[in-house]
């Protein structure tokens, strides 16, 4: 693994103060960490809007009652199973069920993805949530 | 199941043109079915401010070559076992691997777990997306 | 003026129920002014997505103490002074700041416009929000 | 002024790398400045999550022809003159006007005051965008 490197960062002591009571109530162990964390959230973000490879998790509810719905949602992951990584069934009671599927891609793709499969007819609600490969983000 | 009743919109001619040709582009089958997914959605947004019981998915990428990180992962699951409904792993590459959590709870719960797992040392990346239990949206 | 129009709307009567009940603590008049305003929402998103011509207003808060930042803010505006429509300053207090500038231009040029702006040294805070020139929206 | 302190960051070679190609593309001057604006935006988002003592910008487009729209904004404006610091007029074209209004207060009250205001008939669009007073954040 390769050795960490430092860089000094030039703060106002009140700024510094404040942050680091909310990296605490947070959780975090160390101001490292939680700088670590900020700068791979702003680079993720890049990542989306310049449309790189991705990875996209696509959470959708729907009553599996309704007529042909667990069919059409099944046959669409097929048609696009080259870029599906994997997906998850939760039953969350006696009709309504939650299904993530996490997609592979590029940005643009993944969304077009998404917006297919969540306006598709008897699908609550869904959500599209993007994240990185990790490749490239040490 | 409950008949559907139906309710008019009044609407400037040119509003329902461009509406529908986007409505189109998304993938809608019709102007019912994309009018109840954007009122679905205005709910559930309001659903989260309220901190009602809803649902999370929580999803983290990390390198599990991390010293001791799939083990504290693990662990600070096992401890909220009772909000976790399910969990998904998949191996992104040899290092990288990308867990979803979906959990049931408060809005505010909900929060804290995503804040506290996302702050755990190692997690390169990590979001937190909603939803809803289904129970309450027709 | 142009005459309305009326498209119905097949609903489940418990999701109109908690939509009606939604709508009248957000203040709206009626449905049709609500669907309209979902309607108008979703295209601006789109509109920001489809890199259109957009209206942008960017808010920065910054400490007016804070060597040669209020003229750099200020030379910087006037380089950018073909998009920038108007602009408001705010005497927060004794030291603060708040600046508003409304911007009209190509989704991406806002975007970077305000990110050069937002990340000016001496800035505290600075946000983008996007809205519409309202004359492709009825 | 106070002094600045400073603080050392541990950081990946690579992660490093990717950061300071980021910062250089948004046009930060160094690491420091970039790592503070970092801090400052995770400081703001807790702000309007804690419902703390905050800055508003609302920004409308309507269209002025609309019957008593206009007398009605200025009318709901001056109900709230005491939250209200400033407003901002711009007329886009023959037709729509676009208005910016800072607004300080709670959180809370400050969401409540856009949706009554963004769901009054006749208002095309709305956003709302926080930001800080700026100080409690140096």
């Amino acid at each position: 693994m390769t050795e960490a490197v430092r860089f000094g960062v030039s703060i106002h002591p009140e700024l510094q103060r404040k942050f680091d009571a909310l990296i605490e109530a947070k959780g975090y162990q160390n101001r490292s960490e939680a700088i670590r964390d900020l700068i791979r959230k702003f680079l993720v973000e890049q990542e989306w809007q310049d449309d790189e490879e991705i990875i996209g998790t696509v959470t959708i509810v729907y009553n599996h009652h309704t007529r042909e719905l667990p069919d059409t949602v099944t046959e669409f992951q097929h048609q696009h199973y080259r870029s599906i990584l994997s997906s998850l069934h939760v039953h969350l009671d006696v009709e309504n069920c939650l299904e993530v599927i996490v997609l592979r891609g590029r940005a643009g793709e993944i969304r077009r993805f998404a917006d297919r499969l969540i306006g598709t007819k008897g699908i609550k609600h869904g959500t599209l949530s993007g994240t990185t490969t990790g490749s490239k983000l040490p």
